[in-house]
């Protein structure tokens, strides 16, 4: 094997701030980025070498990106994967992760029956297309969270139900095709970012997420849970890589049950907002280590380096405004924070604007650096000192 | 005070790597650049948000850039100070460092009186027009550095000369008005990066450089020398600055003599090869830090987070040839490495082709951590792994 650089031109599908991170990435790798976006201006656009804009789900803007470039990934799930595949057929490129590995994930029903079937744990599930299949789904299980089966993200389209009386307006709310899965009470929400490579599997140390309003608030390495739960964490990582293909990052959320089982949540075929923690965290990013996969070119250290928290910067403001954030010096006079700004224009109510990362100290034992109760208090106050003006 | 994101856009006038890394760091923070170089597509041209192709001393393409942008900044010594002043006044833009102190800098012989003057330890010096003045300069150093005044970098237009006999064929070596200084018989080379913000001075710990040809192949953090020299290398980078005006970053070369005393060899008033290693090393990178000076924003953290050794990787070739480096995995499959690939399209001998960082364990107490005569040794194979093809 010989890696030369310059490397290929990588072209992403999506220019949002995972692309925008993505580009940030590859520039010291000397790895250049096409990012295909339908906003003009994107979040990647300033740091890509250039945007074409487009639908993703626009033939022509797909065959003018793939004449571009040398290798094609995505960093959204919308991203249309059936012409995904005939572009990069055409065009004589590949695809990372594979065309069918998205087109598996898109479908939740799917990506759990996929699962489901090699053996990996998942909350107990079942197809629901009407209000009596989830009252018959209620009567199973109990309580249940109804999930449209195709394009929610960020809690869109997932409903809790407990009431038979509720399906009708639940079927309503998920609007489509749907699946119902047991209410898991978990005890801790954890993901592993796991990379598929070449010629093997990596995968970062498990994070443990807080969520609220099903939106990622927190993550915080190591997760404060035992050391037997975090490596039963990354083997279940390891399992659902096996039933996927194509090389790259996977962000894998699971819940840990109050008896320290583990089940998968959600997969999402691409770097994850809950893998951020690795830019400052790990001594590679799961930026990095998408570009590097996707080439296929050998992948870096997982290792943590340090504790490490990760807060999102949502907005919060009551309605849509230009973004303007203000009182950074709060991250900026911080010794142990970091500022990630995605450049969106225009805040809106809990959308993800930006991110901060606080650093603890003591690399060669992270366990033995500092607390992380106190590194998640500490980031919760230099974060909510930010506001947007 | 209220810093606000998106910040400012930063028109630098320079597109090297420079220019590339600043480039790759202001993106985090939301701050875009601009840069201006006279060489179409310049290594920093795909991270930057645009390159304005122009030459160093061009008035249209300052102004151009000028309009465009929110604050100036550069970084290379060429840049023209008289016509960054005017057009920075033109536009009623700041410009860091001041004009003023890039045309102090320019001018060794100008620098080393400034610094003499403030009581900076430097070695002796003299001012040398012709080959008398030479004769003159050996007569009471013995051998001395002949260095031309203005124009030289990574060695050029310096010469070493102990024979008077010599002094007629050095003068037209370096072409010009030049400066002679005592041959330091130095122990060991360091450098400091010190960061002049709006508030306060911070430096980066003093870093162990290793020149051959004079041109800096490979810095070591923590030095290899006693805590009392590296604490008097930051207090005499310190009292550099208060000699200087604007604010930024700056590169302080310095020899430790056999006695332990500090000398000043020179400044760079921009960020400096041998402060790449705070990209990996340093809680905040050189590159940040200077982007956050440049806007008046507070200064990040200068804490050494593990033993860290730099690189350069030098245009190993005989003859200039398009660039393409090979074994690139002796970097990749390193867990400890980094690559850093400036984009130049040609290599040439010698000529800065990217480079790498090594990093070692230990953050609670970096000395404590890996030894650094075997990290530099591991860094030496690694880069010493790579071809030009």
């Amino acid at each position: 094997m010989n890696v030369t650089v310059p490397g290929p031109t990588l072209g992403v599908v999506g220019g949002g701030q995972l692309g925008r991170m993505l580009a940030e990435a590859a520039a010291p790798l000397g790895v250049e980025v096409i990012v295909l976006d339908p906003t003009p201006d994107c979040p990647a656009a300033p740091v890509a070498r250039e945007q074409i804009v487009g639908d993703f789900d626009d033939p022509e803007a797909f065959r003018e990106l793939a004449s571009r470039v040398d290798a094609l990934t995505f960093e959204i799930e919308l991203a249309d994967a059936a012409l995904l595949d005939r572009v990069a057929d055409e065009f004589d490129l590949s695809v990372h992760p594979a065309p069918e590995t998205l087109e598996t994930i898109e479908d939740k029903l799917v990506q759990k029956r996929a699962l489901d079937d090699a053996g990996v744990p998942v909350p107990p599930f079942r197809q629901v297309d009407d209000a009596a299949d989830l009252r018959a789904a209620l009567d199973e299980f109990g309580a249940v969270m109804l999930k449209a089966r195709t394009g929610g993200y960020d809690g869109r389209g997932n409903v809790p139900v407990t009431d038979p009386d509720d399906a009708e307006e639940a079927m309503d709310a998920v609007g489509g095709p749907a699946m119902a899965e047991t209410f898991v009470d978990f005890a801790r929400e954890l993901s592993v970012i796991a990379v598929q490579g070449a010629d093997d599997v990596r995968t970062f140390p498990a994070g443990e997420n807080i969520h609220e309003e099903e939106i990622l608030r927190e993550t915080i390495l190591p997760a404060r849970t035992t050391d037997a739960v975090i490596e039963r964490a990354e083997a279940v990582a390891r399992n659902v890589l096996d039933t996927l293909s194509g090389r790259g990052v996977f962000g894998i959320e699971l819940f840990e049950t109050e008896t320290g089982e583990i089940l998968v949540n959600e997969i999402a075929p691409r770097p994850h907002n809950s893998g951020h923690w690795t830019i400052e965290g790990a001594r590679t990013s799961q930026f990095e280590q998408h570009v590097r996969a996707v080439l296929g070119w050998p992948l870096g250290s997982t290792r943590l380096r340090c504790p490490t928290v990760m807060a999102n910067v949502l907005g919060t403001v009551e309605e849509s405004q230009p973004a303007r954030l203000g009182n950074v010096e709060a991250v900026l006079g911080d010794a142990d924070a970091s500022l990630h700004w995605y450049g969106k224009e225009e805040v809106r109510p809990l959308r993800k604007m930006g991110h901060i990362t606080l650093t603890g100290r003591g690399e060669l034992d992270a366990a033995a650096g500092s607390d992380p109760d106190e590194l998640l208090a500490h980031a919760r106050d230099v974060r909510d000192a930010l506001t947007f003006e």
